[in-house]
């Protein structure tokens, strides 16, 4: 087999790469955890009933299914070769979880979820086909604590991974529908619409416009060309509908609570205090999912063209699976997406292995004293690795300076009263003869550093 | 939908059962990292051609086969519905890994990979259709080190998670074959004897008599009783082909290089003191994967009818994928088998938070003040989470008692110079008004206790 890849669009972690990954996770989780969210998980895959439709026709296309097997396969006469599928976001697997062990769950439930997710979209340049979300969630409350919180902790996730120059934009997903069914656009035409405007900050509003052409008759574009001029590219947009201009005013009865809530939801923000967060009201917000259904909201880096998470409340979502309403909000990171900004910063530290020493062997048939040594210095608190015997010993010191081991501890036969020992430095090139006690007196210190 | 189940087989991990997982992968992780093995992922999914044929047959009927996409699915026709299957065993995954990345690894690779695996078995008491599993691997070593420094990292991560009562099976994949093959068994019977054997500590030695009727004749029968009543129920076989009978001087030959082998891995295993392993000879031995070719190892619980981790070195595998033999060993711990005994024995802590103190809004509208009040607990070191406004005051208790958060600072509208604060413990379920100060006096021991 000369072509041995991953699958296409999926991805090998080295280890270096899980090292960083690893670290970013846990810096996320510490702050989730400290908000009181409990880390759930749920199988890859999910019955196939339970995903399509649960987040618009779109993720249908998107879904890796799994084939049914032996006799349901054969015994298969409607074409449905499928019973599964993977998991194409975490929250529809959320709410059928929360529908399954709602009887074990706490009436407030705080979940955080850090997990693959699969899409088999065309594979680009930093889009891939299995990626990480790490979900915050609160089910169970109807009020705006919710998103006050998971913004506030996601904020903080994303300042504790060193991400400082980021804002907030922030809009309610039923703004744009209420404009639009004003404007006299039939149910499909809002749909269409809402896909094109989701591109607004890509395309600019005459982009948005041409697309539109498709689908919206000549004076419907007029009017979303006046309404997307007023609310375009302005970061000190007031939470108000005069601030939406003319198609604000005229739906100044149906918006006015929704703008209520949300700057209900920053005040408490700002009252929560500590470091502020730069909160932007984002009317052309849209976000892909078609399960939100109150606040949305995303978090931007000004370098980067896209969003670094993303959220909103879906409280009819856990409907579907539980035949009774139960409200819940939450928020996403787009781990993957994080990952490539921390690299492009360069302020990752690469790491290759924990281990500090490596024992090399200098003679045939010591494999046994070299795992004895090796043993007793982990007792000691040094992680090391033992190299075979090999005639060049220069690999063995290869070996070190790629990985980053800084000690070498060359071991030949027993003799005598005790081993013959050398202690190696890979930084400096150091090399002279040892006892053990000088060896752990001169490794010590280097696991305290570490 | 009333029938609202994660897929058959497959399961949820509630919070309680994510701490006690995620501590135990910690311990595992640390000891595995203490002797230089590196973290890697792979894709849950693999191409299909990749896994198909390299665990023997058996595998391809346990594998979920995921269905191809879009216009590959149309045009396709042979037949062939699938494109890719989720991994049955990380062992395969990493051979094509390691061909995949062999330019970006040094030449001796110590990795370790925790991670599910998904088998379409049919799902019993204690086996899942998902589960996960710790493997270490050494690649690119022929001598017998890694056998030795998988048995001992292994066995330590047994240990560090107080599974001290075990003991190591040790044996060689090629013996069983020699044997049968001296007692004039064709390939096919060696494969069917070395299935039925793979059962002897269950089922005995009258049991696979019994199962051997269907394709041995009458006079291999007659062999492999006695080759099987000299072998069985004894811990203390000597690693000799005398302790083997009479078959054992028969194939003598051919023997004896297999159990100088594995005498060396118990002796270097013996040279590396520290607290001693019980390695015991077990010529019945076979391990369930196909791809083994030399020494094969298990670790066993005294109490429990099953192992809990099974390993050996499998030379040939690697080659498949790269066209070139890279010689390679390891061990994998079965984890679902491990949690499921700590269970048993009761003695893994249960932990449903990691918070502490849990805020009380006593008024509607004053979410900011408690978020405010929240932020300075954690920034104090006080994982903290809010729980919303409810006329039933009790709730808020309730929910703080059933995550067994100790502490419950309840707080009111602000008035005149401060907030008014009480501090309530949900232990002793004392309650009293209190100031900033003394709630922060009060709360720091607690984190530091816990």
């Amino acid at each position: 087999m000369s072509d041995v890849n991953p699958p296409t669009g999926m991805r090998d972690v080295l280890p270096e790469d899980y090292f960083l990954r690893d670290s970013l996770i846990a810096v996320i989780r510490r702050v989730y955890e400290s908000y009181g969210y409990v880390p759930v998980d749920t199988p890859v895959a999910e019955r196939l009933e339970y995903l399509t439709g649960k987040a618009g026709g779109e993720a249908e296309q998107l879904m890796f299914k799994i084939l049914k097997r032996g006799a349901r396969l054969e015994r298969d006469t409607e074409g449905e070769l499928a019973d599964m599928a993977l998991r194409y976001d975490l929250t529809v697997s959320l709410c059928r979880f929360y529908a399954t062990n709602r009887h074990l769950l706490p009436r407030l439930f705080r979940r955080y979820h850090v997990a693959p997710v699969w899409r088999a979209d065309r594979p680009q340049r930093g889009r891939f086909r299995e990626f990480y979300q790490c979900d915050v969630d609160v089910i169970g409350e109807k009020g705006t604590l919710p998103e006050c919180e998971v913004i506030l902790a996601t904020v903080e996730a994303i300042r504790a991974l060193g991400l400082g120059d980021h804002f907030v934009k922030i809009s309610d997903r039923r703004l744009l529908p209420i404009v639009f069914t004003s404007m006299g656009f039939s149910d499909q035409e809002v749909r269409k619409a809402m896909v094109s405007v989701d591109k607004l900050d890509k395309i600019g509003v005459q982009g948005v416009l041409t697309e539109s052409e498709g689908y919206l008759a000549e004076d419907k574009r007029a009017s979303l060309e006046r309404f997307l001029s007023d609310i375009t590219g302005r970061e000190d947009l007031e939470l108000s509908v005069g601030a939406l201009g003319e198609w604000g005013q005229r739906c100044s009865g149906e918006l006015e609570p929704l703008l209520q809530n949300l700057r209900t939801i920053s005040r408490v923000i700002r009252e929560a205090q500590g470091e502020p967060v730069a909160l932007t009201f984002w009317p052309s917000l849209v976000r892909g999912m078609a399960y939100y259904d109150g606040p949305i909201f995303e978090i931007w880096n000004r370098e980067h063209p896209f969003s670094l998470a993303g959220g909103g409340r879906y409280d009819g979502l856990i409907g579907v699976f539980l035949g009774e309403e139960v409200p819940a909000c939450g928020f996403s990171i787009g781990f993957e997406r994080i990952l490539t900004v921390m690299k492009e910063r360069g302020t990752a530290a690469v790491r290759r292995t924990k281990v500090h020493a490596l024992v090399a062997l200098r003679e045939e048939g010591i494999e046994g004293v070299g795992l004895c040594l090796a043993r007793q210095l982990r007792a000691a608190g040094v992680a090391t690795e033992v190299y075979p015997y090999t005639p060049k010993i220069k690999r063995q010191f290869e070996h070190a300076e790629r990985l980053g081991i800084p000690w070498v501890v060359l071991v030949g036969k027993p003799e005598g009263a005790g081993q013959e020992l050398e202690l190696a430095n890979t930084i400096d090139r150091s090399r002279a003869k040892a006892s053990w006690e000088s060896i752990l007196s001169s490794l010590r210190p280097t696991v305290g550093i570490k």
